[in-house]
């Protein structure tokens, strides 16, 4: 498994004035682009928009107005479009931190969803996350995403296409939808993962090597990283389902339960993966053992039965001037017999104490 | 053990347009097949509907209709049935997931229930399990199960022949009776692995091999399987009992809250025989470790016996020229008194700091 | 510690209809006895009863009735007798199933409490339980215990003697006494445990041997045990603390809570003896760890002096024709030398690196 | 660290009928004792008592009476002295009982208040514990301590003196006094141990040995021991603060929490500790390991060069009759040739395998 | 890593009589010194001061002043300032002891906060801490640090330059501000941990040593540390959140939660931290046993070669008068060819094992 990316310095803010907006993340060369999806029962549109002045009377209009924005290396931009809605300034700090913990905040004339995107970077093998922020009012949605991810895009083409009831609902149902797409990424990449913890499972039962160990830990630190970012998400949604919140309408409520049940079981699956990890380490140092155990009888088998043979060849090496097993004409005879003797013995002893 | 089937792929349907009905679980060759059980106090009738118009009569009916639906793999057919009865499309998806965690979530109309049957895979020696979905309205209770499964076979017979008082209470009774069932195999897999633990810590504490730790480890697994579907059915039954369901009686109350206690007892003796197993994993490498020091002692008398005396043999073994041992006519008489002295002291001293 | 009698099967009802009444349970040679003791301030009466419908007057009169029950394998006798107070079926079925979880259920008109007597059984040298089962109703107690437990024996006893104010109070305080009882037998096996905890730490720290770790396991296992039935016992007393029964006199909730914080000091005490065998674990690992380099020790300073040795008499053995140091007259008198010097460097340098 | 003494048996009583008052502790030749401190703001009286009788008018009386008992083996004068306030007999016993769990427990007309004064035993060095029970009434306090602790002896001069603002304050001022000195005395155990700890660090860092296991053990012991009996006065304080006692004026609340809180930061340094301690343990087996491997490596290397070298001195020292190599004149001087080869290439492997 | 300072006695003050105010923390050199800063929209002046009694003044204008309290070592001064403002006896002791944990406390006329301000101590590679105590009142906030900080140097200049809204805020935003600052500070000091925990990851897979168990464990002990202080910090904002304290106005609230959650993904972060050591750890472990039973093959298989070997020379080396294979002219021709057989069969068996 390749070596992540150095991650984001989390103090990378610490120095400078706070309160001044900064973007704090990785270096992406995504330009800020902003589209709105206007819709509703009847028609769709599609429009990209470059004077951020214009996006008002999307606020305002009746139609379902989904501001995406992509790309928020722009801290200037980011807060000008903040501004038309008239954002918070910490929200619009947290827009711009790409370190955002996942969490859901209400306002009084919205609310503030940030949470990340996650998705299987091919290239170092390992898991990579995009943050996105969603700010919630009525009528309006607007999402800030890093870069151009696939997670809208299947949004945007079930827009058109009009499946299911999302056109003649509210904004509330476009972001319940958004984040239920992006739970089941979360699963995409639990099955993915889980697939490597059950090939680890074989590598660790039937051939385990010197690197099965650092596999099995680099599989576990992909899972402490999904965990992380579902925990907090779990915690936000249920935050959801108990408060009332004005801008979430109740016939709603039943689907943001639905997306939490959904992250209790891929917690639920995480949480098995660790405990199954936890267990294969165990037993490659099991295994570990008995192999140490049995190189040690191997070891101990040979000394023990050429020791004494190599101590009888010693006796009848000696050059004594007077020896009498040496005169004897049958003595070489009798040595092999000795030696036979030593091997056997030997050889039940070790067969009754089970060592091979 | 052989090893567990694949598990279904939790993210089958990500790729889907969300909201269209999909079976996400394993391929099973069951047709679905609808049943009616309609009794009440006097009567019972057993009838097999193919026209799924035909169950809106049974909804409104006076008598306790149960509607057994077998097979759920035909996902129009199951949205039709639902249909009838006016399901949620939420409900709908989570009958057709067979992936879904334990839970219960009233409606305004109807209960939903969904828990695992756990039966044991002879086949594969592993605990397998099979999802039953329960929709409980007034007079009515709908199940969903994937497979023909004994679990129903045995309360359909009870109620034919109308033991205990399961025939004069309403449907809600039913729906305690088929988790109270349920509740008692997961007993019967528990004793089932309980012989297992005991077995294996016969093994650990009297013939540890090799394979001891996996076999241990793979107890351990369908331990934590079982625990993973009685503890969200625990809380399921918890929150029934603590909640003001509308749809179940208050004398009714007791009897799920006995099942509840079944949970509860259930989940102790699991976590009592998960910390064993925990035990005997230590025991496991406390043996090994014991063995290897056995291995190693007995090398180490072995060498230290036999070096000096090979060193020995080898110094009478030299070709000096001048070289008074030799020619002394004792010399060969002194050689084994002094093997003797250095063998006798050897064994003296491991004697003394207890090696054998 | 020999083996503990195989546990029962906690499915052994699971394939009977339910709702019929099966004792579940060892078999006991007892046979169902019924012992009437009935008291007041004034006098007292121990009355065996054979006809179960003459109970029925017991239940009435104003007296304190402890109606006790002894072997409840005749399951029929036992329905009968809950029928005479009209008990539920479902409190029935745990009086007969001794698998019970410790618990306090409240009805209507009576108070339904099931734990465990637990005592020491010389025998197999391990914890043994009996279930017993009491209903508190107004001015009536009924219990059923499995066999002729030295646990009442002691109460009745104070009865007779009128020791304490246990004659003029309601059978809340007998409940209160029962109780207090069986937690003060759980000290005496916590204070057995604990001698044998101290024993085992003394074998761990000054004469471990293989068997010490087998031993510090077992002893796990029986705190395990108690801690099993300790906790819900805890459990169980709190809630009767918090909820207000009715069946419970104010002025006696003070005794509850007293039996409350005796469970809580035992199960602190358990704790601690979990911890320090925990403890003890690690420390048999250490000392076999250092047993195991002491003797590696010893044989690599064996070989490392007498390898170097026996290569030099090697030398000095061979043929060569042309040999000169064979045939120097001194060449014996320098081989012991080089011997003695290789001899005492290694064993300065072992003294050096602190090998003994 | 010597052994410390057997603990008092917790089932002492068990055997005992209940109710009966009994003094549960280690033998102390301490006769009770009686003192009076006697004081408001203007006066302060010392006064030893004899007759019992003589407390009722003190309990009366306006200003403050701190009764202090000293020395509680003689139970039925305790009993007495209890009567003449009309305490509970529970509260009696837990009295004279001193295995008590630290706990606050409120009565209509006192509040009851039983804790641990631990303190350093040097000759045994280990904490040692001392009961002290306390009951606070209006007006009065009347504290229970098995020996003359020295507890007490600051508090009662610094009444003398009447520094800080304690003689014009209620009983309840007197309490918190007796808990923040208490509390305090913990610290300085704390702190002894913290050294301890540190020491042992020291040790295990830089010279481990074999017996600084067993060292790690018994701080981690004394650890237990501490927060055994700081955490239950948490919780106790912690009960205090939130429920409204009657006999606590609201103004002193205050300082309760002050001592609450200094048991909360105890308790975060012992936590701290025990960490610590387990990684010192585990640090202890890595270096343990790591000699290990050191020796093995040392016995590798030795083997590895002198058994090929043993080899072909073998090789040469055989008696063929038709013997090339013995015969060529170089021989010998090949045989060192190879021999420099075989140790040069040998050294030249451990060395690039990094063995030395 | 060099060794921390000893920590200061957390029992300083017990053999004092309490009541009176003591400074407990290290020695440092730093004198008092009385800074105000009084600010409001317009205007900005900073003021020493020297007479104690000035400090009213401030208190009572309208404009916002900071009183900065620079060295608290001359706790006679603390009084002094503590009793202009009337603040609670056990609040001045808090100031004055540098032991305290993290808290926030409300009085009925200000808000008591104590943090640590944490840093890195560049001469002995550790974290270091200083702690700072805060009086939020109206219109009036009093800090006291214990030496001159570089936390406040910021918040003071931004004062001046009058940057953000913090001019025009009432002093709970200024209070905002400096636990704002102090948990950036926390950042700061996990990232450089951080640092270390990858370069350690690093040595750990890829060249471990004898010393990286000692590294990972003193990082181990940094994380406890910033995890001791962080925590307290978190739940004491989360009070502030829940409580509805006067001194906060409803608008600061969301600051003060932002703060929260940084203190939430602070610890979060130290959390994952703390399970990467923990398995780091384990991976040494693991290391460390791969190498020994490399080096436990080397040995064997060594020995398992020559020893034969050996065996075969010494046969060829004994004296019998009678030895046919000696004397068989081809004997040293099929010495080799044993030998070479012997050899290559081991080779084989271990290649087969796969031992190398």
């Amino acid at each position: 498994m390749a070596k992540r990316k150095r991650k984001n310095r989390l103090s990378a803010k610490s120095h400078l004035p706070s309160g001044s907006m900064v973007y704090v993340g990785q270096d992406r060369e995504q330009a800020t682009q902003i589209k709105v999806i206007d819709y509703n029962d009847n028609q769709i549109n599609e429009i990209y928009v470059n004077n951020i002045d214009e996006l008002k009377t999307f606020a305002i209009s009746e139609t379902i107005s989904w501001i995406s924005v992509t790309g928020i290396q722009d801290s200037e931009k980011i807060e000008a479009i903040c501004n038309v809605f008239d954002i918070h300034s910490l929200v619009q700090e947290d827009i711009l931190n790409t370190q955002q913990r996942t969490k859901i905040e209400e306002f009084e004339q919205y609310l503030f969803v940030t949470f990340k995107n996650l998705y299987w970077d091919q290239e170092h093998a390992c898991i990579d996350s995009e943050q996105i922020s969603i700010i919630l009012a009525k009528n309006c949605l607007i999402s800030f995403q890093e870069t151009d991810s696939e997670l809208f895009t299947e949004i945007i083409k079930r827009l058109h296409t009009s499946m299911g009831n999302i056109r003649n609902r509210k904004s509330d149902y476009l972001l319940y939808k958004i984040l239920d797409t992006a739970v089941d990424q979360y699963f995409i990449l639990i099955d993915k993962i889980g697939d490597m913890v059950e090939d680890i499972e074989d590598e660790t039962m039937h051939k385990p090597q010197a690197g099965t160990s650092q596999k099995i830990q680099s599989i576990k630190k992909e899972l402490m990283l999904l965990s992380k970012h579902i925990l907090p998400m779990r915690e936000a949604l249920n935050k959801l389902d108990s408060g009332h919140q004005n801008l979430i309408e109740e016939r709603s409520l039943k689907y943001f339960r639905d997306v939490y049940d959904h992250t209790y079981q891929a917690y639920d699956t995480i949480e098995n993966n660790r405990n199954l990890l936890s267990d294969l380490m165990n037993m490659y140092f099991t295994t570990m053992s008995n192999r140490l155990n049995q190189v040690m009888k191997v070891l101990t088998i040979i000394s023990t039965i050429f020791m004494p043979l190599s101590f009888i060849t010693g006796v009848f090496g000696m050059n004594f001037k007077v020896f009498p097993a040496i005169d004897n004409p049958n003595g070489y005879f009798y040595f092999w017999i000795i030696s036979a003797l030593v091997t056997v013995s030997m050889l039940i002893y070790f067969k009754k104490k089970r060592w091979f």
